[in-house]
């Protein structure tokens, strides 16, 4: 019974050189970086012109100065956001930057299985709420879950940001979903 | 009884005319061509270089050349994604497109009420069916559901396409829910 | 893509000319008073019996003296009820009997996309969410959602009127589905 | 423990004798015929004009000549659409009802309780299942729930029945929510 | 339209007279004590090892000195988890035993058909809250959870005994569902 | 935000060496065979007479002559089960026993997050599917569902199995979620 081996189930080419230039340089970075190419990466790359445009929203959302919120509680947005969708690529490749950025393995797996039983500052509890009421049943959002950041001590810039991570982890995750993208095998072992 | 004049009810500047030139240009454009500033354009401008990244993936996906889809199911897409998560900013603003695009007012109707009733070709059925499954039960996509889509006629790449679009408003959704945006009046009248 | 012109799809006779004096009179005053025949009142006429029970509950309830409530809210909750159900007959023509009686189209809109976006009074948002509850989860209906109703103003009598308002819509919604009732294409431009 | 003896919990005069002569009338019949006045008809003749017009529609849809149905079949209906709704005045009088008719006291509490565990014939168990689906998702239904019903042998006019069937009781059960209302001890030992 | 007489709808020998002398000896038991062996021991014989297993488990949780939960609050648990799960054996057996502990027929259906119409002491109230939402949505139990019920006067022995009663009924219902079991038709005349 | 340390959160005494001599016997195997006494053995020792009825049907059901299927098909049924509850506890514990029995983290992986996501025989996908419906909606679950698993090759006595291991992983599900207890922290670093 072993696991898929494909990089996405769509029968699109997927090339282990880019043509493009940018992107080319962008493969050579992350094989300096981390030792491999994030299959997000590389399968996107069959579409160039989106490629940049994902590429480009990540990192706005994602670098370190892109946002107000830490690079770790952006990871955990992401796990908790992926955790709803069941998105297998999401959860296994952010989980294990929570692990790392946090230093602490069951608190990966647990924003995996079921943050509820985390032990959290109530202000990442309250942005965990957020991230899965928002991501779960959007039309129920009202001012009252915004005012809950803003007991909890967020600012309105970061709200923003807890909002537009969540919303762009729900973009990631049905892409995934629909090329039936799967993971780098290396994730599994990292930070363990 | 006047309804909502706000923007966005987050508590940031969202400047009337925007101190980044290319920000500026775009409103201007956007003068010219439509008459009026989209909200979520004015919105997002609060954050210049999240703007950036949101302009930046909305036209590599709905300009002319982004994809394979037609402007219009592009836009039929973006109704019912936006159907299920009730979103009013994005409801009001794409069924306006849907009325324009179709010549047809009340197919802009059904797919904001329920486009199962609506008198739909199989390959736009198909196409519909499948994005609003990957927005409401994103984890019970599988290759049945490629398949339906291939079978009604759709490539790989339009494929791809269709899963893109549905999880770009899947995104937008949660940025005008989470910033509580509210569309331009002049949607309403429009195309009726 | 021309939309459906069936007026239901249930293959029963609906003569334009009903062979029922009662049922006769009661078209010719709806095309002196409004200028058309609602569908659903030429679509009951295929079973006359039933057509007078319907007309006289419609009646009992939506007539001026029938209920408590402002035949306004009568129509938000026909409205809204009809947004949980998703039924494209009934929001089609209740939301134009809500632009045509508050005069704000945006409301119109607001109540069928979703209504937790309207500025409403306290009294209005608590009418709402008893008839959306009533509607959705009705088992979970108990003596505190009565309370909340009490607490916003209402009466006894004006509980069991939004009650029974909103039951009726459960009820004709569900009729509108089973027959695949089609609106008067007239609705969709008035009142915007 | 004792459970509750209230009529409804809605604080509105309801009568032992009625003023109105027609509701009197009716009362006594009630007596005569079945030794009680049901609790609904007792509780909705606080509203008097609503009486008439809910008694009117009962009778159009459960009088013998009412509907093609037979009798127990309309029952059966009723019972399952207050099973998802889980309304326990219409379970109480409802299964009561399946009871007597079939003769078959387990039937009855089978569709209380889980209507899929009983053996129906393929007829009865389409009538079901469109019964249930038109109650929990009215949304969901669509042509090919309509020939379902034409495959079991249905009839254009048999199909309206089962949906108004379905339809007037998603209509009392929000009624008995509503109010709170009880039903009478009797039933609870008839028919075992 | 008479209703299964099948034990289990599996195909599985379930010996009239156990081969096994422990089985045998409860058979003589029941009949001694009730008169009748319940299907659930009767089918359970099928797999004597499990038999074994499963009799040891009811009495750990059900005998008199086996919880702190008076008898009658164990049955009320029983009956509200397989309302949630709409399982008919144990909604017929256990309403039976909650009929004949508490002398009140109409608390049986009551709980059968929804526990929030009972008039229940705010202890029962709050053990039968937990007892729904264990079974409901687990992954939303937290401290707040058993808190409630300590406020409502629980021990810490008593909050396990409540959450393993419904955690049992969870795993017969779900035996009962998978192997198709009948109840025996001496529940329904009993206790009326 | 160092992870809990708590075994439950109940405030129950939980020895780390046990008064009665059967319990202190398993401990002492646990300790010889697998160098730790999983968490639910200790906790479940805070009610002796509990823990000799959870033992006992563990056993019954998990020891290698306990059931037709084998150990690692039982072991993934645990853990489809628990990622539909999201329980915390049995997921850490049952995808560790995956990892082992299969060789194949990845597998235990993607049973934690989205079974359908993993490359199964189609014996195992129709066990798999049947114990996550028997787990989300078990009031559904007909004899089609069963029909399906024999179509795959499943015997009558494994369909027993199938359904009792989903069935006890249902149980102990809510066993780790009413007392919160946490897993051995040795299970996260095994067998990656």
């Amino acid at each position: 019974m072993p696991q898929p081996d494909h990089l996405i189930s769509l029968d699109l080419a997927v090339p282990e050189q880019p043509a493009d230039a940018d992107i080319k340089r962008y493969f050579d970075k992350c094989m300096e970086k981390i030792g491999f190419v994030p299959n997000v990466i590389k399968g996107y790359a069959a579409r160039p012109q989106r490629w940049r445009a994902f590429v480009t929203m990540y990192h706005a959302l994602m670098d370190k100065e892109g946002s107000k919120l830490t690079p770790l509680e952006r990871e955990m947005i992401a796990v908790v956001v992926s955790s709803v969708n069941r998105c297998y690529y999401c959860l296994v490749a952010h989980s294990q930057a929570v692990r790392k950025l946090s230093g602490d393995p069951e608190l990966g797996e647990m924003l995996v299985m079921n943050y509820r039983v985390a032990e959290l500052s109530p202000r990442r509890r309250a942005m965990l709420d957020f991230a899965w009421k928002l991501t779960e049943t959007p039309s129920r959002i009202e001012e009252v879950d915004r005012d809950a950041l803003r007991a909890a001590g967020f600012t309105e810039e970061e709200i923003w940001d807890i909002g537009e991570t969540a919303a762009f982890y729900n973009f990631s995750n049905r892409m995934a979903v629909t090329t039936d993208m799967m993971p780098n095998r290396e994730y599994h072992k990292l930070d363990r």
